[in-house]
């Protein structure tokens, strides 16, 4: 903050507010009341939160915890807001990649008129610190790797020609909670003869069908940290076209895996997976991605992220494959990376298209 | 539209994208990539996407589908959107009450000055179409408390003393899927001797002790609308000051029946509660909320709301009271708008204190 000048950062998103402060609540799903924290260069963190929260803020490392009784509509915090950065001339607010305001803009056009300062985006500066790791935060998403991994082992008991695949969805959440994840926030997946049309749609109650590929991909979580990784089952008959697509991934995910390390950049690992799908075509826009305290984070494995890779960050490596009209395939792990070869968060998903 | 004189609205959030639209995914966890619907006064929607959802929104009622191959670190819609507003001098954006900005801030200023029309809230128009529910909505919203309820009613075999809180989280998660559940987004609760610190915390490992009042709130889903209710339950034995905070707010919670109807305003349905509860203290703010794609919806329960209530909202009834220091109660129920008495979506909770 003093070698770019600024005077405080705001903070109104729930990874951000989770991340500096440990406030973590799943309330944030109410999109009434806005959450605030301030941190400024010198002084004590200042948390400006619906009375609500008040009792949970108080458990965290933040002892300046100023409330007002929520949802209120002629002020909504905003007056905190405004007392509380009163003398910062720069203000920090991440508004680069991936952020998002979660306030409403009249509020925020409200207190940048009210407050004397400029603000300014500061997305690289909460970039830098949440693309690594701690130890602690490195334990618990590995921990989750596991977790999802025990439920993916199930596959062969838990799906079936027949089952309709919202019966497979939950199913599949059901084995993830018992296998110790806390919740199951993402779960995706499809199934198709050869690959599956897209890899972000629910599920409808189609039933698998001899000779599908069905493709669970799963961001369960575990103290707010999420796994994000996928698994491909071939249900009853695996067809040709499709154990050739499982193998192109499953090498593509190996040369992801002797590229990502300590100084490559996350360009260099993208351009060695792509070349090991035969420079294929993919919808998906990218090949792997951060991983955390969100489904995903800074960096995105594409030809034009020039982020350096570092000893601690948690990355996935994501290869996929556009097969043929309307259908693809999807591989997927989850790295720690290290001064050597990356170490592997999730179990090696196996190099032949499982039958089950 | 006409009558605002709006030439195009933008949405940029989950809910009013698929509000408007049908898509509907879970892909909204990824934080990385932007996603547009424009809607102009004439002439067909426009969905600016992200090319990995490209699949899915060809299934929803929109033709005009334009995708990028995000994420672009250069252009990350922004030229796309600058395009499909050309012309347009009053663009409505939901700026107000509840809203957020799901796409970086400085896309947004980046956008606003190359688009020549001038950006104005128009979370008014959105509200009001919002808050009242068609019967399909409803019928889906009924259906998820119907399983909700179901799952509530095994609370005697599923909860017990001993049993740490992060395992009853665990096992009603579990039990709220195989009730029909389509997933659980939302699941907050506490538990302590008469009443509990707060509402909103995710659950620790303390064990279960006779004589706690166990609360769990949960707002599951089913086809991405949500139910949002909690139950209290005695570990053993009720003491006498939980009974009487429970019959307080039970009783309270009748106030509100009696009251909320079409025509009357939320302040009227939280002042009947209130009053119920002698002008007990509460920290959360209000006492009951809209509800369906989200959470929590407008309108809010509280003395400075006076929207009218209308045939066919879905609302809670939310009443709490502050029983001593830390300490607090909370009912919730989910009704619907008639011309008469509210039909309840919820089955009701019992008038006394239940002991499992």
């Amino acid at each position: 903050m003093a070698e770019q000048g600024f005077d405080a950062l705001l903070f109104c998103t729930e990874a951000e507010v989770r991340y500096f402060s440990g406030f973590r609540t799943l309330f944030w799903h109410s999109p009434t009341r806005p959450w605030f924290l301030v941190l400024k260069r010198t002084g004590k963190p200042v948390a400006i939160i619906p009375e609500i929260g008040a009792d949970l803020m108080a458990k965290t490392w933040i002892g300046d915890i100023r409330t007002w009784s929520a949802p209120r509509r002629d002020d909504d915090g905003i007056g905190l807001l405004v007392a509380a950065l009163a003398g910062c001339r720069k203000i920090g607010l991440p508004m680069g990649e991936e952020a998002s305001l979660r306030m409403p803009l009249a509020d925020f056009f409200r207190l940048r008129e009210q407050v004397g300062g400029a603000f300014v985006d500061c997305t690289g500066l909460v970039r830098v610190l949440r693309m690594t790791k701690s130890p602690a935060e490195i334990a618990v998403i590995r921990a989750i790797c596991t977790a999802a991994g025990d439920a993916f082992d199930r596959a062969p008991a838990l799906f079936g020609e027949g089952q309709p695949l919202d019966e497979v969805f939950r199913a599949f959440r059901i084995a993830l909670l018992e296998a110790g994840a806390e919740d199951v926030p993402y779960l995706v997946g499809g199934a198709g003869q050869v690959g599956y049309g897209d890899v972000i749609s629910p599920p409808d109650a189609t039933p698998l069908k001899k000779g599908d590929v069905l493709m669970l991909d799963t961001g369960a979580t575990l103290k707010g940290y999420f796994c994000d990784f996928d698994r491909n089952y071939a249900i009853g008959h695996a067809r040709d076209e499709a154990r050739r697509a499982y193998a192109t991934l499953w090498q593509a995910t190996e040369a992801g895996l002797k590229t990502a390390r300590h100084g490559a950049t996350a360009a260099n690992v993208f351009r060695a997976m792509h070349e090991a799908t035969g420079g294929g075509r993919s919808d998906i826009g990218r090949f792997g991605h951060g991983l955390g305290m969100q489904l995903t984070e800074w960096p995105s494995l594409m030809a034009n992220d020039d982020t350096v890779l570092e000893e601690g960050m948690v990355i996935t490596l994501e290869p996929s494959l556009v097969i043929g009209e309307g259908r693809m395939m999807v591989h997927e792990e989850n790295v720690l990376i290290t001064r050597d070869m990356p170490e592997l968060l999730t179990r090696r998903a196996p190099p032949e298209l499982p039958v089950i």
